[in-house]
């Protein structure tokens, strides 16, 4: 019985199922913990079988699996030895380390009225929908649908997307030129890739114009790139354009259906004076599904296909855990674009592709997306009911579109210090100054789509407790 | 009437739904190909809508969304008029261009046998199993699990895998260390990705060694985000450690349970070499699940998880299209690989990784695998068998695991050329020299876990024929 000390088991504990791994394992602990030594010589397979009850075979076996890792060696008569392979640190759970600021933020006990904009109704996402296409899908799909497939995507949601595409953005493309990716941010690091590949080859300057305020996300994963954002301010009809030509960039990264955080729509001065610059222009179409007043403007790649580089993807209109989106850039940048897609994932998952297809085909997306649609009004009308009510002081801007609104203030005041008050009450909402680097008046950014009207209304009293004492004495 | 020739419309030609949109492409469209010229004043929106057969909101409506686009400009007094933004160039479909070779090959309508190694047995994908997952997921999934999640993928799969992987690979992981990624692709750009920050940040060389014969696709991504793979001969006890300690070099990447392409499995003295050698070993433990005289060694992580950056996927296993993957890095590299994981697309899908949960939590997973063991093992011997009465003269290796196999051939061959002859025949294997940067004895890699027995038959009597005429005369 001695011998076998060392493996911490005894005669009988072995499982009904399993030995062999089992004794593997034991044994590797053993080694792996220093209770056998490098040098130290294993019992015969015979003696060990017998004292802990097994056949010889299960221990001749794990012998030999322990053999091929290295961590015995056999020679003939000299038994069984442990080999120098030993002594490696072993490994120790260790708890999460908190990480530098990333958004969005994750979900804090405190809070439980998250106003995070960005954040979809995430009980809209239609279940039922889903698992019929699921079920659809995987009763017609081929075998090759299942294998390693084009790295734009598969042929049957790029032709889908892009009729979709042309008739609710007025996007011009065919499906050759679509790219199925994992989200407007990988869209966007696919750019940054081969913005960069390209400027090393021209050596260009690393700045991309970005509006400001705009989404801190973006600015950081540009940034992550490689890519140096430049801040180029907004006001009430979008991008300053003459700003964008002052600063003689060559790219600009911006969202004109809705601008992000002030939820103003480029104007069409803007617009015409944007498409007369002659730059590269990003449009992050991020949810223009949810324009409530008219039909949305239709994108800027509808009026300049071979220089706006147009992305989108379902995260505001099913879920962001989908990852799922699309990107339509320039004929010249498109092949530059495909290779930096193969080499970062090889494609997109298929299963959710060919689902997603099928909701478009049968038109269960277009229903789901009205359907939200109405809700959105209902909640968006009720925080701005509360609002009027609660914070009367407070200028509201950015509500004919979108998930949320922007709140500015009277006077001055420190919307970082205002949010860390709401969030000790319970409410998460964005600073705007999160989403600045310029300098401009404070403001906090508000998502209303997540939650139902009478806890906006709740969240809108709250605000108005903390706020209230912002009021100008 | 001539008003609206422009238009190429015609009264009473509108839809019955979408009036709207209908009429706001037609203009947008005569902007577009300049048939309203910049200037040109369009008809008043009483008289076009008395033209069209169609109520005058219709048109005032059609009018503004131009307007918002900045197509056309109203002027009090002046009417409406085309603004100076169209004659931009047109959107044309155009045909696919070729590329340059990339693995794997697309389908060649003149192949019927495919016996390219990498791909498993599509038709063996539990469709039934998952769709049960499915439904059970998306009646259990909390709205939290569809939004924004951890960078590093679902909790729950993350734990899942971890067990898993210790089980059946001895990897010491836990669940907050693992990284899910979209398959062994995307781990290595992470690695790729972090490893040349931290070569930029030291002035460190931008080499990698690498097996070779060795995957020729890792080998161009690698070199895609600007390593450099450097060749270390493989022989018939896997790589040469000797070599690869005469480099210098600090990295290896590695196939050490089924070396691809030769299915040498690391010998232990070559695997108490390498793990004695100090630098970062990458492991890509891609078909560890296929191997069929006994157990698969344990992983290189599990006697040195803090050298080894271990990643493998389900695409050997369920299916290559799931872009499903995990990566488990040493501690010090952690918080990089996620913030590289974040910046590349903020995470996996949620929905396929809590169907993959489910999967390895109900043992559907296990049970698939040992189906396609069984069925792997009756289609290799089909192959052996045919190889042995049709292709004598050819020595076969690697048969002990995987899904492919190499054969070599006695004297001088052109392997490439031996390819291109057999894929005029309809069969499609790889030529080892695709996979070689050193010189080394020609051969054919030869996957047969895509086709059935009688096909396979039927793949080594056309090689017969082929090969054959190659036999020393």
């Amino acid at each position: 019985v001695d011998q076998i000390d060392f493996l911490e088991l005894h005669r009988g504990a072995a499982p009904a199922k399993g030995v062999t791994a089992w004794l593997v394992d034991a044994l590797r602990a053993a080694i792996g913990e220093g209770r056998l030594a490098a040098g130290a010589r294993l019992p015969a397979t015979r003696a060990l079988a017998g004292d802990l009850g097994l056949s010889r075979g299960v221990v001749v076996e794990a012998y030999q699996r322990l053999t091929d890792e290295g961590l015995l060696s056999g020679r003939t008569g000299a038994g069984t030895v442990v080999t120098g392979l030993a002594a490696q640190p072993q490994y120790q759970s260790r708890p999460r380390e908190p990480s530098a600021m990333r958004l969005p933020l994750p979900p804090s006990p405190g809070v439980d009225l998250d106003l995070s904009p960005g954040v979809p109704d995430l009980s809209a996402f239609p279940r039922a929908a889903w698992l019929r296409a699921e079920r659809a899908v995987l009763a017609t799909a081929t075998n090759a649908d299942l294998g390693y497939g084009d790295p734009r995507g598969n042929p049957r949601l790029r032709g889908e997307l892009a009729g979709w595409l042309a008739r609710t953005r007025g996007v011009q493309t065919g499906a050759d030129d679509l790219i199925v990716v994992s989200g407007v941010a990988q869209a966007l690091a696919l750019l940054a890739q081969t913005l960069l590949a390209q400027i090393l080859r021209t050596h260009g300057g690393t700045e991309v114009a970005v509006e400001d305020p705009g989404s801190r996300g973006t600015r950081d994963e540009l940034a992550h790139w490689g890519l140096r954002p430049v801040p180029v301010p907004v006001d009430d009809e979008g991008l300053r354009v003459d700003r964008l030509a002052a600063t003689g960039l060559e790219t600009v990264l911006l969202t004109p259906a809705h601008q992000f955080p002030t939820g103003v729509v480029l104007s069409p001065a803007r617009r015409r004076a944007l498409l007369a610059w002659p730059g590269l222009i990003i449009e992050d179409d991020y949810d223009a599904e949810h324009r409530y007043d008219r039909a949305p403007v239709a994108a800027l790649q509808a009026s300049a296909p071979d220089r706006v580089a147009y992305t989108g993807s379902v995260s505001k209109s099913l879920a962001p855990g989908m990852r799922l989106g699309w990107l339509i850039a320039p004929r010249a940048r498109h092949a530059d674009l495909v290779t930096a897609k193969h080499a970062s994932d090889l494609g997109n998952p298929a299963l959710p592709q060919l689902i997603f297809a099928h909701l478009l085909a049968g038109g269960d997306y277009e229903r789901h997306l009205r359907t939200v649609r109405r809700r959105q009004v209902r909640r968006r009308d009720a925080l701005l009911h509360g609002l009027r009510e609660h914070v009367p002081h407070a200028r509201v801007e950015g509500v004919a579109a979108g998930l949320h609104l922007l709140i500015t203030l009277p006077g001055p005041a420190d919307d970082t210090e205002l949010a860390r008050r709401l969030e000790q009450d319970g409410v998460r909402v964005h600073p705007i100054s999160w989403h600045r680097q310029l300098d401009g008046p404070p403001g906090l950014v508000l998502g209303y789509a997540a939650l139902p009207p009478d806890r906006l209304l709740e969240a809108a009293r709250r605000m108005g407790r903390v706020l209230g004492a912002q009021r100008p004495r």
